[in-house]
């Protein structure tokens, strides 16, 4: 909807623990909701499980049709920690332990007397070529190669993580966004919204009632064009005052 | 990683509202821990735009690769409710407001003496040939077409019409599950899972650390040969023991 040059991204978390459902995503919210103050606009998410060539797939899909990818889950040590391996297999990168990870495991596991074995080697595996992504959490590393970033799924590491990727890459104009609270039913506004909407261009107008809340329907609405987006909200805010209600506008 | 002749499905969440972390998806879980006990095993999940060609090209590509796909999100009364008209053009079937679909909101707006207007009439567009789905909650009808199901995406909505769906698809083998939940650090014992897992061919064996939680690590075991899954976990609670731990499990 938005005219905006902003670069684009998709999110793709690797994890059959949130396909079977014992795991609530927690990482795909927090991710689209950072990516959107940076002006970069999430614009699929994928979940695939940790099968090789479903991950393989789906990256090179992603990878080659927006400008960043994120993903989560599947750099541990376990057996189902494949992530790595794929992500290299999808750029055709050799991978293997790499000294300069396998420094940064070293030197924490050896503060702390736990063993750098041979499972836990499996995290310093990093294709070539790739930067290395700090995690200051529990030290094993994510990395970057081409547009791809490769996260823990570990909603405290993923975040710790993002703020490293932050540093590399470029944002966009920052998504603006006002809301219109109101206690309106959606069909007595649909129509006119949608008038409002071909109107503004560059604004994305969204309608969300929500299930026994007040105030029950949440009109929002974003873009990166300050006046554009504030004329919008006003036009909407007008729309549910003919209808005798004031708007709470944020 | 299972053997068993499963039903397999994809759940295609539409809507720029989980895109710019603005709302918290909760269907996702819900469908797949649901599917899960119904022996259906959810393979991929996507989250997509209110954008036509995002909605028709994800959901091509989806219904051609599993046994059902499940949407939500999209089916209101507004103008980014597009979900209907897309679903349509996937399947390259006529779509217009249909009889059945009208007299249900004709009598639900009636009692309530709301009108139906042009905006909620967008509710009763429904593709040719598709099976309506119940909606007890605010009667606006999900719909089946082939092998796809439309639902809304207010959860309280798609839970109920979920209902509904249950009855028009077919289960598999009910996937169940065991876990061995200990704390034990996620690096000592994943060399040895690795062994059992290669043991078990139709169990999948998934290690989960948790973070600041008691216990810290829970080691999940899914599938659906009872006897397999009995006899991995107890060698997965066997690995803990030998490690001086009594895990418990469940």
């Amino acid at each position: 909807m938005s005219a905006a040059p902003s670069p684009t991204a998709a999110i793709l978390v690797i994890g059959n623990e949130i396909l079977s459902g014992s795991t609530q995503d927690a990482n795909i919210a927090y991710i689209a909701k950072h990516m959107s103050q940076r002006g970069v606009r999430v614009m699929e998410v994928r979940v695939v499980a940790d099968i090789p060539a479903a991950i393989v797939g789906a990256l090179n899909a992603l990878r080659d049709t927006y400008t960043y990818v994120f993903t989560t889950g599947g750099i541990g040590p376990t057996h189902d920690d494949i992530t790595a391996d794929c992500v290299a297999l999808a750029f055709g990168a050799a991978i293997d332990v790499r000294d300069d990870a396998r420094a940064i495991l070293q030197a924490y596991y050896d503060e702390r007397g736990v063993p750098l074995n041979e499972a836990r080697l499996r995290m310093a595996r990093i294709p070539d070529g790739a930067k290395l992504i700090d995690n200051p959490v529990s030290a094993a590393p994510g990395f970057n190669i081409g547009n791809v970033f490769v996260m823990a799924g570990v909603p405290k590491i993923m975040q710790a993580m993002l703020l490293h990727v932050d540093t590399m890459i470029e944002g966009g104009a920052p998504v603006l966004s006002k809301t219109v609270a109101c206690n309106q039913k959606e069909g007595d506004v649909a129509f006119e919204l949608g008038d409002i909407q071909k109107k503004y261009d560059g604004v994305d107008i969204g309608s969300y009632p929500r299930d026994g809340q007040k105030p029950s329907l949440l009109l929002i609405l974003r873009g990166t064009d300050a006046p554009a987006l504030e004329a919008a909200a006003n036009d909407v805010a007008d729309l549910v005052r003919k209808r005798g209600e004031e708007p709470a506008v944020s």
